[in-house]
């Protein structure tokens, strides 16, 4: 039987390779979003018009799932590199994740608002638009907590394992979501020959796939223990950079 | 600032109230399910019916959602008995969600074939069947692994973490493919006026919300450090009692 570091070792031989699956399903899925409003929709615009619903799918696939997974991942991508700037990565490509949700649901809104469609009433939009709200609610709240210089580290290390939780949580709700628009897609577009294994229809089942592949080796990657980022001297003197104020020691686990 | 055991005490004191959370909100989950198809769609039958169909998302919801998120809860629940006793109660409880989960999926493919409904063409069809033939795997794996004596603990071990992330991120998976089931026949009931806020596509939202936080609440509850099981001796009596054959020793990390 191995001992630990040599199973650490091993452990990490395959990581990249997993770090390059994630990236390859993920863009895949963009990809294939991309494609899919593009052929079979034509295109996108920004004029009320079905082209303009186009961008809806497109930016949600790249803020939420791509992007938003990407943002999670940096923690394991650059384990040795100073925690500062990994933390700052992950509050960018987040904001980057948000910027591009906001331009894909004002998107739809508005398509449905010159179209006279109702806003708000499938289960998609419920589930939507409460992974919105949990999304921007975590950002703000990851913002104060961990770049906020003046923070407690003791509030830290109480806030750091909820934060991981939920964000996990609300990738899988943002997949889940992603799912239910792409059939809901589909019903709309294709109804009368979506049972009749259609190309289209073939095109979205497969998407929804890859979205569950990208979150499952996504989630895979962020919680192998021989993945996790190791110790670092430099995180210590991190807490003497940011001045906290916390009388008890302890920094918080490492995400 | 408080230390570990006083810490382990207090999150051990809020353990029945989210232990609680996760029963309410799965009762509800499947009371609601079987109240919607009772009353909106006619009850149940066995007769190639749409009251045959109305089985399906009954059983699902109870053996892929309910029983399943409690097969997984045991470990906690259980924290302080016998390892092998709560072994067996999750290999139950996982083969009573498994026949379950079959007499839905016979239900929707024998009231298709009678009805001349192609079967197997939406992505709820496609991620259901993938996560069923995932969860018969993983059960079978879960009990070559765990349960036949003659299983070297190294392989356990190797196994034991794997286990655990599949099975939840299947139990994530599950819920999705529900929250489509759940999307497919709103849209397929009623289509028009979905859009207008009716009470039948409230309760569905309502529906889907509710096994969302069923998932988020359970998947907390399990991943919660300490809400942990902890090491007990009498685990370690369990491999003599396996007589497992090994070499090295150690035994499995606790689920």
């Amino acid at each position: 039987m191995e001992d630990s570091p040599q199973r650490a070792v091993r452990g990490l031989g395959s990581f990249p390779w997993y770090v390059g699956g994630t990236q390859v399903l993920g863009l895949a899925c963009v990809v294939i979003t991309g494609v899919w409003m593009g052929s079979y929709h034509g295109g996108y615009a920004w004029d009320g018009s079905g082209q303009e619903f186009n961008v809806h799918p497109l930016c949600m696939v790249l803020g939420l799932v791509f992007l938003y997974g990407d943002a999670i991942l940096v923690y394991r991508v650059f384990r040795n590199e100073s925690k500062r700037n990994v933390k700052v990565l992950h509050a960018v490509l987040h904001l980057l994740a948000l910027i591009i949700s906001i331009v894909g649901i004002v998107a739809v809104f508005d398509f449905h608002n010159q179209n006279k469609i109702p806003n708000m009433y499938s289960l998609h939009s419920w589930c939507g638009m409460l992974t919105f709200v949990l999304f921007c609610v975590q950002w703000l709240m990851g913002l104060g907590f961990f770049l906020f210089p003046g923070m407690l580290m003791a509030l830290r290390s109480w806030y750091l394992p909820l934060h991981v939780f939920f964000g996990l949580a609300m990738l899988a709700m943002s997949l889940a979501t992603c799912l239910l628009g792409i059939s809901e897609k589909l019903f709309f577009s294709i109804q009368h020959t979506y049972s009749q294994f259609v190309p289209e229809g073939i095109l979205g089942n497969m998407l929804g796939l890859l979205l569950v592949a990208f979150g499952i080796l996504v989630g895979y990657v962020v919680t192998r223990e021989d993945f996790r980022r190791p110790p670092h001297p430099e995180d210590e003197a991190l807490s003497v950079h940011f001045k906290t104020l916390t009388e008890g020691g302890g920094s918080p686990t490492s995400p």
